[in-house]
């Protein structure tokens, strides 16, 4: 299992639309070869500021079948227009899991 | 709920201590108020890099109780000698978490 994080920055007074975006999106996600789900999370310290944790099941999954794949136009057509800067997008692999006692 | 993500780099040629150092903080965390849980990923793209995903019931847990309380200076303790630079924090809240199909 990889983890995709895209921190990224919308345009001001964009944020409803682009968390609307994201949503419409699920369907293109749903059928991605790999998909294991997905967060969106809104960063408290700056406005407009978003960290979108995305699961796949190997890293090819997102980096070679979902971006060289017809569905890659599609979301950015739906996010990207909401976009203040390109998005920065790492790639993490799990060293360890703690849950709470 | 509040998740704090940390990016933190360590010195090259500690990885394996300073996830051994997490590894043995988990009985700080498991008695900080509001702890969640949380996750340890090794980032791809640059070696050395490691981003900890924290979960907290409120912010307050992480940046009044913890960093306030007496287990931050164990925990910093264990990891700090690890670091390569200061690490980065920020909080972000929930806006859509999505499952595979």
């Amino acid at each position: 299992m990889i983890q995709e994080c895209v921190e990224l920055a919308v345009k001001p007074g964009a944020e409803a639309a682009f968390e609307a975006a994201v949503a419409a999106a699920l369907p293109i996600f749903r059928r991605a070869r790999g998909f294991r789900g997905a967060e969106l999370h809104r960063v408290i310290e700056t406005p407009g500021h978003y960290r979108m944790l995305i699961n796949w099941e190997t890293l090819e999954d997102h980096t070679v079948h979902f971006r060289g794949g017809p569905d890659f136009a599609a979301w950015r057509a739906l996010v990207g227009p909401h976009f203040a800067a390109p998005p920065a997008v790492t790639h993490a692999t799990l060293a360890a899991r703690f849950t709470a006692a």
